[in-house]
């Protein structure tokens, strides 16, 4: 059991219920309040640059804003949105390293000095765009052991990076450190140790080149609560700080990291109802139940059944008394096999057909259908209209506060 | 070669190329028209259903509506629209098995007779909510041969459909007839014969019973040109209507066919621009190229490299002259291997990777990509705002006016 499942408010849940119509997603500031204050006690010194894409909500970014982050964003058009809230460019760095060389400019202009890279196009762009700026280089993972898997589109090999290192102070650029990403949703902590130690292995090329390496970003990866258990985010704390303790003894590097998943997945809960049971075939012995969010309706990290996100519905039990049962749904109630899939015309649109989820059997026709853990990648993912479905709308409630 | 390649008027992409940013849609209307006319010469005496899911502007559905073409749709959402456009509710059916019953009263409120059911439950909400309305009943179908399968998300056992084509009748409502669909973009035709055969036995077995059936909905599947492939249109309408007419010899029902990439597929283009070109490792022989537009902006159906669109760039030669050149990519001028991905800093958005375009070795960042036959299942899949970026954008032209 890892960090202890943020269970929402359930009074504001109800009465959001009992307002409007479903399917829904209910994000608690408080959570994401807390969330931050644990990254901060568990991760000391370190700077927490939230990755924007995870959730975009003015709610969400506001919140932190005034709680002092840093922000990572991936586009010029989240910059936008950060700078309408007043956060100040310094605490923004652009870490997508595909970007245009307008847009690099578009963030210079207006004060962006930290970038993301890990080629050499790139780069160019970059000294062009923005003469000066700092740059972190992307190492190459392999992200094995991540749920939702970081393949090899983003980073370079080391020895590619060493080139446009020694390259980047000839353009003007100040090459101040690395990056990579182990993956998101990783539950293999060992992959920071692999990732940690290349980068001991490229500070000391360098070195030997005259360029000191002073920063190192860490990334994101650390884990929400979904059905597959993980440790602690205390656990993972400690042990990619002993991991960059042990490489760098001495002269330890400035440390970041960017939370998206981590920082606010907990904190959200998509509620939806049950549109329909039915049975394909006398024979079967599993039901599909079809729900009215779907695939293309927030819940696109079902694909493949990548994220497999604790259930619950409001037929187990009241609401208010389901909030010790998360994981380990009560399996003599919960005994009817399911595919659940979703509301549209799409055949793509199943959400787990494969991991055949216990629901009650007595599940019916108007009832709810909640998934824990869906604050991250859930509203932004959304569809514009798939099918004439509106997009998944949001509300956030914040839990420290009365109901 | 099936039916020939309806290439997009090009002084039109060059003018919004020239106006405005990638990426976007370029839709044109001509190609729609000429399709639908096409469509109605190929399936004489047939009702045509364009089903709005696959690309729901009003652009599209005005012309269509103009035509004198009917309307299948998935949600309460697509019908708003139709009625907004003067659309009768008499030439609308509502063919999503998976309905609210506050949804179906809604549509029964505003006129619409025609639902698709495919289980107890839902076909008792009909009775309820949109009492007297003419029912038709979907087949369960294997959907191999398709590119985009169809799964068994829809549908039912023939067994399980004659009980309820029975109960239809004590329920008050009218059982008219029978659908399947063999799968988005089928490529083996034999796939209807096979229906067909099961709309035969169960019109017999509810005959028997009392019940005359008398109507077939052929359901969609129809092609549009991607890159593998296709046979014609008249072939695929010839074979559909000779296997109808062998099981249905005397008494041929009322036919009804639903296409919509088949209606609207081939009629766009995406435009997409050069972001980065770089190489992973030095010893990598294939390049990542990576474009602005992505897997969460459009391109959803590259999904499993499931639906494969020809590309063209207009580093080939000029775009007037590009005309000829859509399935066959002259190898000598296209000698590099790519992957090709998305602008996001997620790493599902990749379009391809196992299949690897060949594409001009001198591509350069700034250079268009462009996607032919994008027409279908593309705006309307796209996100609202993932990593930022704005939904796709689509423009409409009519082809068969003056640029």
């Amino acid at each position: 059991m890892g960090a202890p499942q943020e269970l929402p408010e359930w009074p504001h849940l109800e009465k959001l219920l009992a307002t409007v119509p479903t399917p829904f997603l209910m994000v608690n500031l408080a959570d994401i309040r807390r969330r931050y204050l644990e990254l901060q006690r568990v991760f000391p010194g370190v700077k927490i640059y939230y990755s924007v894409k995870a959730n975009p909500a003015v709610q969400v970014l506001g919140l932190l804003r005034d709680l002092g982050a840093y922000f990572d964003i991936a586009s010029i058009y989240e910059l936008d949105r950060l700078l309408g809230l007043s956060v100040p460019p310094a605490r923004i760095s652009y870490g997508n390293t595909i970007k245009k060389e307008k847009d690099i400019a578009y963030a210079y202009e207006r004060g962006v000095r930290y970038y993301a890279s890990d080629s050499d196009e790139d780069m160019r762009k970059i000294a062009r765009a923005a003469p000066g700026s700092r740059i972190f280089f992307r190492i190459i993972t392999e992200g094995s052991g991540a749920d939702w898997p970081l393949s090899k589109k983003f980073g370079a090999h080391p020895d590619v990076l060493f080139t446009l290192i020694l390259e980047a102070r000839e353009l003007g650029l100040d090459p101040m450190g690395l990056s990579f990403h182990v993956g998101s949703q990783q539950r293999d902590i060992g992959q920071w140790d692999q990732s940690i130690a290349h980068c001991r292995y490229l500070f000391d090329a360098c070195r030997e080149k005259g360029t000191e390496l002073s920063m190192i970003n860490l990334g994101g990866g650390l884990p929400s609560n979904y059905l597959h258990e993980t440790l602690g985010l205390d656990v993972y704390a400690g042990e990619i700080l002993r991991f960059v303790e042990e490489d760098f003894p001495k002269n330890p590097p400035e440390l970041w990291i960017e939370p998206g998943r981590g920082m606010v997945g907990d904190a959200g809960i998509l509620a939806s109802e049950v549109v329909l049971i039915s049975q394909k075939n006398r024979r079967d012995i599993h039901k599909w139940v079809y729900i009215d969010a779907g695939l293309f309706g927030g819940l696109i990290e079902t694909l493949g059944e990548a994220i497999k996100y604790p259930i619950l519905t409001d037929r187990t039990s009241s609401l208010a008394a389901t909030e010790t049962v998360v994981r380990d749904y009560p399996r003599e109630r919960a005994d009817m096999e399911v595919v659940l899939a979703g509301p549209t015309c799409d055949s793509m649109d199943i959400l787990y057909q494969n991991h055949r989820y216990r629901l009650p059997r007595d599940l019916s026709v108007g009832d709810h259908v909640f998934f824990l853990s869906t604050g991250a990648y859930t509203t932004s993912y959304s569809s514009v209209e798939f099918n004439g479905f509106p997009p998944l709308k949001a509300y956030f409630i914040d839990g420290d506060q009365p109901a």
